[in-house]
């Protein structure tokens, strides 16, 4: 299926509406295709060509979001990597999915050349003058991304997201979330993630503004700043992101009309004010959604994954509302079953496998048919989560698979502990796991990090746990910490969280 | 491409949201599911197969909304049929498309039993019992519907309209207009037009709700209930409904908070309300669209046409009330040429003919190669109306083609004309129209209704227009009639008009 190169299709469309806006800059649609023609011919001339792969390390900055289209442009399949990653680890995912070529900006020209082996290093603000190229449509079933999935355990896999997969998790997005023209979302997730990358590419598709934020790095004060200044509509952020701009704001200001920050919404309808607060990447703790449910903020629970190209089931704000934790129904295009472990599927209420059908499922593993065979069965997608279908046919997500704790031949969930213990009053933040033991297989444990002001013992956590529990499921094990070990997306690392404990056995 | 069924998709994903209201009636999605099975299983038993054609031939009620998604889940095209033609004219299109089925329902059954000749007539609620039917997934390139054009002149043509045509035409009305999850669409325009059988299938893949009018023929009175009754959001009007319904509601109701009918987007935010009235089928007048823009009701002027699965160009109803009388720049996916009668493009400013290029265009004009080939050249529509880009690449359309007048060799656009015959005092409504004659090859003519209790003669209104118009554009005779001939869908019957002159001649 082919179509129109969607940026140039936008800028006929909406030539005048902003496309971009970052600081004191605002590119409108017609300005933003030109600067990616200029761009793409730079690419063109330094030697880019179709069916080629381009790693691309950038922060979120205006220079990523044009090279994402210039590549798309080129029909160059974007291998986006996390700035955040060692140079071994990039080096790592560049070789493994054999990119020709590195791309980086000014910010990070430095790392590129650092990585530049058998791929060319290129900065793109030095390209020399831009050659011709040819433009050619869209063809749907071209890759579009290959995304490093962030991989807590094992070597990360590269998902091969197509354009087609992109293009209808964009549509049925809009279909559950609504658009309007005047949305503005805010490019809170970084680009190498697929929540970051569809962001640019959906505002697109529906003729809206991508906002990006003031500072390149997650401050909860400076981005309630942006969704001020910038008539910010839209926000993805994962639940520590949320739980920190609240702490900011913890209530809707005093103003007789309109509002500011995350409670732009308030009173609605004057003018633009926030519209949904797109809530995923790990799974929100009960106490966060009852507190944004207090203050009325439009939080979407969403589920998703990069072999998805991000959202699988996402609820509105009001039915995020009715039933907090929830993931919602699967969008329009995608179906969910849940399987046990023979691959049979369960009926409602049952907890088995969470499998991912419909047209944003990646296509392969890159280079990686083990892993493909795995977790594509017949075009449907083993996510290796644990969850189940309520009878309104709502997505219940338990755990990942991987986190499922087997002590004593008892499951237990770690979200179903977390809960709890962020029940207690002193307990801020908590991560519950499993570590290997010979009596049980695995024993259950926990870290936690307490509120400011507050103190708590393991013992008394452990007693509060007791009360609220069945025996099995009481972490043997309860270490304070000062802060929990996250990943660039603002998840908690399981397995650093194992490893300490791993390390406390040691000693 | 394939893509699940839309309905059964929709289902699943949204299966308690309300898909159809109508009066005390509401179906959720889940609810139409299985009523469309159950249709779609009694007319698999009565023997429709995939790639047949069917007739329908139906008033705006639920029974002809479960039928087009049955029809479609069975894969058979659906040639809906105006229920205002006479019998030759409706046998005519039968015949001429080689429908095997004629479908009907208990209000069209003796008009039904009446065409059935060569097509077998069902009525809908008279099937047997079900049976078993196979479930495929839809092909976009597959034919959804063969629509015949209004023709005012000359034999209809029946457009073939493929899935691909309306979803495309779908998400990129919902990226021009916007689309929200409570969105209601009320279907005023009847099933048989395509501004009205698109109203169904994008309110299914949006996951929206569509209102059926309780009153099945035109009643602007009923209408307005119906939108308060109905807390309808969206709703889409030829400009002749506009006005009668601006007729019975000329000012905003004087509440507090909130508001009826048209107004209920007065004020803004609280719940629902009125948020776009989708305005096309014929160019509006501008003291209509001034009128419309006093009262600040959101309307989004369109220009569409069957060929292109309605809508080619829209306006935001911001944009409409930034520029009067401009149809907006193309849809996403849509692009739009102005070219001479050579064929070579225009720039911005000249007048040409509009050519339409993207994935809404229909495949063909059925059995019809001759009307193709001059309509359809290198995947161009050639629209025969004539228009022209300005400076910010807006569509601005001048006339139906075969509606030019040229007088001595000079083009006269009729709704040139018509705009300054709407300007005096005393006219309603106008049409003008050229009229063939022995010495200028066509002289303009026209013909007005005046408004209530006033009076005018033909002599003062175009005394009245040579202060404002070059001479040839003069009318020649000036007829007030106490009515236009409309069509179905509200336009002005222009053939109709023409033959009143005509026959005055011949007086």
């Amino acid at each position: 299926m082919l179509q129109l190169d969607w940026l140039r299709s936008r800028s006929i469309s909406s030539p005048a509406h902003p496309a971009l806006v970052w600081r004191e800059h605002t590119w409108t649609y017609a300005e933003l295709n030109a600067a990616v023609d200029e761009l793409s011919g730079r690419l063109a001339a330094a030697g880019l060509r179709e069916g080629q792969r381009a790693a691309a390390l950038l922060p979120n900055n205006p220079n990523f979001v044009m090279l994402i289209h210039a590549l798309m442009r080129l029909g160059v399949t974007i291998v986006p990597l996390n700035v955040r990653l060692k140079a071994d680890e990039l080096r790592w995912q560049v070789e493994r999915s054999a990119c020709e070529w590195i791309l980086g900006d000014g910010s990070t020209s430095a790392q590129v050349a650092e990585l530049s082996t058998r791929a060319r290093a290129l900065v793109v603000e030095t390209l020399p003058a831009a050659g011709s190229f040819l433009t050619h449509p869209f063809d749907l079933d071209a890759p579009l991304a290959i995304i490093h999935t962030s991989g807590t355990t094992g070597h990360p896999k590269g998902a091969v997201q197509t354009l087609g997969n992109h293009f209808y998790s964009a549509i049925a997005s809009a279909f559950r979330l609504g658009t309007l023209p005047d949305d503005r979302w805010l490019l809170t997730i970084p680009l190498y993630h697929v929540g970051g990358l569809a962001i640019p590419l959906r505002c697109c598709l529906y003729g809206t503004t991508v906002v990006l934020p003031s500072k390149t790095n997650f401050d909860a004060e400076s981005l309630l700043d942006d969704i001020e200044s910038y008539s910010v509509t839209m926000v993805s952020l994962v639940p520590t992101m949320l739980q920190r701009m609240m702490e900011l704001q913890p209530s809707p200001p005093a103003l007789p009309r309109g509002g500011r920050g995350l409670f732009s919404l308030l009173p609605p309808g004057e003018g633009p004010g926030m519209r949904v607060i797109l809530l995923g990447g790990a799974s929100a703790p009960l106490p966060l959604l009852e507190k944004a449910r207090e203050l009325n903020l439009p939080v979407a629970q969403t589920y998703g994954l990069t072999e998805a190209a991000s959202q699988v089931a996402t609820c509105t704000p009001e039915q995020t509302r009715a039933k907090p934790g929830c993931a919602g129904s699967p969008l329009m295009f995608t179906s969910v079953r849940i399987e046990n472990e023979q691959g049979e599927p369960l009926p409602p209420g049952e907890i088995g496998e969470i499998v991912v059908s419909g047209s944003t499922v990646m296509r392969e593993y890159d280079q990686n048919p083990d892993a493909t065979a795995k977790t594509l069965r017949n075009g449907a997608l083993h996510t290796g989560d644990l969850g189940y279908l309520d009878a309104d046919g709502d997505l219940w997500v338990v755990t990942r698979r991987s986190d499922l704790i087997v002590t004593g031949g008892e499951n237990v969930y770690p979200a179903e502990v977390e809960r709890v213990l962020l029940e207690h009053p002193s307990v801020w933040e908590a991560c519950v796991v499993g570590v290997d033991d010979i009596q049980w297989g695995q024993k259950v444990a926990a870290a936690v990090t307490l509120k400011n002001g507050e103190q708590a013992t393991g013992e008394k956590i452990q007693a509060f746990c007791r009360e609220k529990l069945a025996g099995y499921k009481i972490p043997r094990e309860v270490r304070i910490v000062e802060s929990l070990p996250m990943t660039a997306s603002g998840k908690i690392q399981r397995g650093e969280v194992q490893k300490l404990f791993r390390e406390e056995i040691k000693r």
